[in-house]
């Protein structure tokens, strides 16, 4: 079994490619990060989630795709806000069309996800999945304005507040199109609940395995050098955990490294060793989290929740 | 009868203060233009819209309130786009907060008005007026998108293209909330398409006037000195229509004062000499659309349609 079925990529692309159907300047904007190869994790969870009960894939493309454009309008103004010049390996959107066209094609984006809701066929439907995409988006501003918090030199979160954070900032665009899966394959209460506690840890254990990675993944795969994160000063679960746990002076070590852009590969190298019962305390909690995300699928058809299984393990066993 | 009912206005306040209901920065930089002082003509176009067929006014509350909540995001990101450091006799919530969080609190209240949708009581109210407002919004994008090519100093659009920008850029938000009246009040096919003909003439209007305003209107009641859209080379009907019907050197001679920022009062004041007859031809398409959309009200109770038409002829009349 394929995790990434190519018949049903291609669908949501093609479905993606009728939401943005006129090819003026604005237009051409907000295609240019739509249409440079993103993974399309989200709508295809989507996919998944209403294949556990139905079959008509066709009913659960728009909603789906809903959740892709919002996605991509979030990292649009992201890109703004963090004045990132590169993503996907091509130059972000402000750069190539300026900043009010950046932000004018994140906005469009924005309005063609609710277009796509309010063209479900099913009125009840559509009631349902505005509640839970307009949810998903006050929480994803609310978790990048805490991540952009975070970010202040003197402020140090607590765990408890780092998982909010990421639970709004990653979790809610990864639990909105499972939950829209499964309104619109018409779930049981029962049945949604699962979904919704599956989608809430996996949404976790996908930021946590970014973090992890940054860390000890493979630079070339990764595509940016190890150690990046600490260089910019990220608070993320491993560098938490250690500033929580490490004793005095190997706490000061690390703070001395932290944030420092300047930080030699020695210097990184010296802070990941610090970090190593920190980074064993997060694959912990993702394998934690994955065992538990696997578990509330069992009320499902063993055949059928077979992807979502192996998506759950995938997302803390890749390398980029 | 005041044209302005205290009462419904005061409710209005009400219903905005309960979306936006945190208090850390990113809340408060929401807040800041929400609570600066707005005429609430958006939403209090819905209530009257409403009020012909129902009086239950509490259940339009909600989406009203959503459209000032659209209306005002449109306002943060354009004054980011325009780099205008004052509205309303404030600093813009960019010169305040800075602005990432400035693009981050227009997205909020993006956020927040479809939440504010989703909680219509009745679902298929709220996919109708889904439908309503996502189209809006496009159109918004879109408009504003015209209008940035517009700026372009060699780009002369045609009054066509000038009636697409404004129906979409202005009108749009002053359709949306006439019409979430009507299906709020549940107004019948021929109610709803009248309400759609009086909404997009007073769109209209209300651009129109804005312009006429610049130019003969009173520099404190309008708060800018008058002129400001030729020293700024603002391509408004007015001189849309100057430009296609003046004879070649009085063309000319409005082309060369046109987009001078450093233009004199007395260039400003023989511009609008130039512009005499435009004015006049801008005035009978407001008289015309005014009358129009007052006929389209004939359909409705004579005494409950009364603040509609007052409305439509105050747009015209006003002088701020």
């Amino acid at each position: 079994m394929e995790i990434f079925d190519k018949n049903i990529l291609s669908k949501i692309e093609e479905e993606l490619n009728t939401h943005i159907e006129k090819d003026d300047v604005l237009y051409k904007a907000s295609k240019h990060l739509l249409f440079a190869g993103g993974k399309r994790i989200r709508p295809y969870l989507a996919v998944l989630s209403y294949l556990l009960k139905k079959d008509d894939i066709e009913e659960v493309l728009t909603p789906a795709v809903a959740v892709e454009l919002i996605h991509n309008y979030t990292l649009i103004h992201d890109d703004i806000m963090d004045n990132d010049d590169e993503r996907r390996g091509k130059p972000t959107v402000h750069i190539v069309y300026g900043e009010p066209i950046a932000i004018l094609a994140g906005d469009l984006l924005y309005a063609k996800a609710f277009e796509a809701v309010s063209s479900i066929k099913n009125p009840e439907k559509a009631y349902e999945v505005l509640k839970v995409l307009s949810k998903s988006c006050v929480e994803v501003c609310e978790g990048q304005a805490m991540d952009m918090e975070f970010e202040k030199e003197d402020y140090i979160p607590t765990l408890d507040e780092y998982f909010e954070m990421i639970s709004k900032k990653t979790g809610a665009l990864i639990v909105a199109p499972i939950e829209i899966g499964a309104i619109m394959a018409e779930c049981t209460e029962e049945e949604r609940n699962a979904l919704y506690e599956y989608a809430k840890r996996i949404g976790m254990t996908f930021q946590i395995q970014d973090d992890v990675l940054d860390l000890i993944g493979d630079k070339k795969a990764i595509g940016k050098p190890v150690g990046s994160d600490i260089r910019e000063g990220k608070k993320t679960v491993i560098i938490l955990h250690a500033l929580e746990t490490l004793p005095e002076d190997k706490k000061a070590k690390l703070l001395s490294i932290l944030g420092n852009s300047n930080a030699t590969d020695e210097e990184i190298k010296e802070a990941i060793l610090l970090l190593n019962d920190s980074i064993e305390y997060a694959k912990d909690i993702m394998k934690k989290a994955t065992e538990e995300a696997k578990d509330y699928l069992k009320i499902f058809d063993v055949e059928k929740r077979k992807r979502l299984e192996a998506i759950a393990d995938f997302i803390i066993e890749r390398v980029y």
